[in-house]
């Protein structure tokens, strides 16, 4: 007769009786094929009630450790029969996370968004409204290509601020322009040769490496890139930025830019990537027409971020593809679960269409101004501001520091870096070991300012004399 | 002498003049490498500042269309030289959206959340309070794996909800779980074999397709996916749901699991994915353990959702990885950006850390257990319960109708489709075209009640009577 001791349990009493059944089934102790006692035997020899026993019982069942044979009773099954389960092995906790670099002070190699820039109170705002006067949207799923609303805010930001004339539907939002190159992968074919500029964003080799392509390096001219070199290399796709180019900071010429559609339109199988991640920050003049803009042939796949104009963190990203690439999409690929929440999808619409989105752009285009000025002017007050000459075309948020130091970049570089500046040299973006133009520095000045400026002169002087 | 009319241009001045220049000089009007006049000539004869033709300028020389000679001025490019521009083609803006259904109002192929069952004052209050207290947080990019306070409360969840012991870092955080299997192709490399239940959530299929894996099926039989059917489709990884099979709704006795794991332990390439997506909605008895708790070989990657707990449009899903591939993970893919925004990220971690998620899972419980027992008692009680039976576990958010019409289950589709209702057969979700239990209905009733579920049956029977 099964007795367990069932004074001072600790929670439900159920998994108490349980677990002892459990033990001594897996123990041997009650051996296959015996009959347990019924419900009510068992709990009347314990003093509780059915109910409890009902309940334990089940989760044997659940689990395998019994059988019921109806009109019966309940019996242990076989567990000899099951497999032995696999000898709990010591499982080491012994994982490496890449650590980030610590006590940095000051990081010249990223252009992220100020805390005190981000419009919070606006964002709240909406995002408030939002969830109280669209909840059914809220609850409703995605499109694979995003919500309606959204799109169509973001055609109408294209229409107003490159010119660009989209249709929404050739719009398709998700979670980074990474998730977005990985839809276009998909969507040209992953036997494609791809072509990104050199000097250029290097991580673009890993993230294309991780879809499966193998990127080739096209060199760049005062003009942009060569296609002298595209057909050397002999890309499918080139994936480029010709509005501001990072890290260059170069603006592709009209005359390139027809080369560069004439290239395409060479071959059936050809696109062109228009990179435009930093568009909204040109401060000066109109901004140029967009590679989409001028394309006639639908070669072109534009594609956009707002991590620069609102935030990295954010994870919206958008591009517009060509009408018959856009068809191929949801033809092929509509299934896909949209990668964006719809909170911030919805909140984003909303910010877009409200006129917020416009107004940020706007106050921080100036903002962004004034840091470049005053950052560049204390460059060239400084003690090292002979030494130094800017190169910046009025757009973006990066410029490029010509230097005469008698110092290799990884030297210097290691050195701040002790010192909690971060800080890249152009060398460091060339994706091959030819001779390139040295002694050029990248600096990214969305979170610097003159008096932060000031101070890493101060450092860059003090290693420079040590 | 270049004079346009300068009188009632509309916008800046310097672009009106900038356009004139442009036309000009692709009309041909203006001649390769002929001399424009200075800024100052240019603005004396019109009567403009020269800063507004310097501006103009300035934008032609960035285009390419002019250049300039140091001290001796402007001059014309030879955009002859330049590619010819590709005509522009008609292009036809004739996209093919996929169409929603329309005029569904009832739809039991889904598990959707009412608008009235998401926390929006909570989920509000709390968002609120992470957009005051964590500026900088926000602003700051999240590891590839997410951040630490989200993986943190998750790991918290897994230990008081499922019983399982897990480092924060071994948790992957990421926009919904088509994602998460990308990732897990990649960690497991390309050329496996991955086998999926059948029947089964049949989009794994286009979903695993999308990431270049073809899909083997394995039957099942009543204690869930058959190990002799492993073997014979030779699969390297077995995608399966243990705890609450869909649309079965069958759960994995203990026996099978341990089966499984042996499977798995056979070979060193051998992986099992546990897809979890409903756990937290067994209505009664104690959750069975899953199978990563009971692994001891790292042999299990556990996936789950909070599209079941919370609601499918918020896209945060995570998985936990085995620690050797979760060192893989951060070796080869920690350049990955999170595709999960900063903001809900931290929402739904103080969410969970403040008991919010607890509490919102326990009252959805309860409230999916009353919908269930008054749909089934709806059903009994209605003029078709004599002819239905109903088939479930006490779990999930659905459950299977057994009915004795003489209606192939495509044609009741479609008669119910014209009248707004949505119901699949547990035929649709067979993978093969063998012999298959017939009349099973899979009900999902998250979005239904009794009220509703008079309704539907009421249709039913029309349609049955026609």
């Amino acid at each position: 007769m099964l007795t367990y001791d069932l004074q001072n349990v600790e929670g439900p009493l159920y998994l108490h009786i349980y677990q002892c059944l459990k033990n001594d089934i897996t123990e041997g102790k009650l051996q296959a094929h015996e009959k347990l006692p019924s419900k009510r035997t068992f709990a009347n020899n314990n003093g509780i009630s059915t109910i409890t026993i009902q309940n334990a019982y089940d989760q044997l069942i659940s689990e395998g450790y019994i059988y019921t044979v109806p009109k019966k009773g309940y019996y242990v099954s076989d567990i000899a029969k099951t497999a032995v389960p696999a000898v709990k092995a010591k499982v080491s906790y012994d994982i490496h996370v890449p650590k980030k670099d610590k006590g940095i002070l000051y990081d010249l190699s990223y252009n992220g968004t100020d805390p005190e820039n981000f419009p919070f109170s606006v964002w709240a705002k909406v995002s408030r409204e939002v969830m109280s006067n669209c909840k059914t949207e809220l609850m409703t799923p995605s499109p694979a290509q995003g919500i309606k609303e959204l799109r169509e805010a973001i055609a109408g930001h294209l229409h107003s601020f490159r010119g660009m004339l989209v249709d929404p539907n050739q719009i398709i939002v998700g979670a980074g322009t990474e998730y977005l190159y990985g839809i276009i992968v998909k969507l040209l074919g992953e036997e494609k040769t791809y072509a990104i500029e050199n000097p250029g964003y290097k991580k673009l080799v890993k993230i294309y490496g991780e879809k499966g392509i193998e990127c080739k390096f096209a060199s760049m001219d005062e003009k942009g890139v060569m296609i002298s070199q595209l057909n050397e290399v002999k890309a499918d796709v080139a994936h480029i930025c010709p509005n501001h180019h990072f890290p260059t900071g170069l603006t592709m010429p009209a005359s390139r830019r027809y080369d560069v559609l004439a290239w395409a339109n060479e071959r059936s199988e050809r696109y062109i990537i228009e990179d435009d991640y930093d568009s909204e920050f040109r401060s000066e003049g109109r901004p140029i027409p967009t590679l989409f803009s001028i394309d006639g042939c639908e070669k072109v796949i534009y594609i956009n971020t707002f991590s620069k104009s609102l935030t990295p963190t954010i994870r919206i990203s958008y591009m517009v593809l060509p009408v018959h690439l856009a068809n191929r999409f949801y033809e092929n690929m509509s299934f896909l679960a949209c990668t964006v929440s719809n909170f911030e999808q919805y909140t984003l619409a909303h910010f877009i269409k409200q006129g917020y989105f416009e107004k940020h752009i706007n106050r921080m285009r100036l903002f962004y101004m004034r840091q470049r000025k005053s950052v560049i002017d204390v460059i060239k007050k400084s003690a090292l501001g002979e030494r130094c000459s800017i190169r910046e075309n009025d757009a973006g948020l990066h410029f490029l520091l010509k230097v005469d130091f008698n110092i290799a970049p990884r030297e210097l570089n290691q050195k701040l870096l002790k010192r909690g500046i971060k800080i890249n040299a152009l060398e460091d973006y060339y994706l091959d070991s030819g001779a390139h133009e040295k002694n050029l520095y990248i600096v990214n000045y969305s979170m610097l300012n003159g008096e932060k400026m000031k101070k890493i002169l101060g450092v860059i002087e003090e290693v420079l004399n040590n």
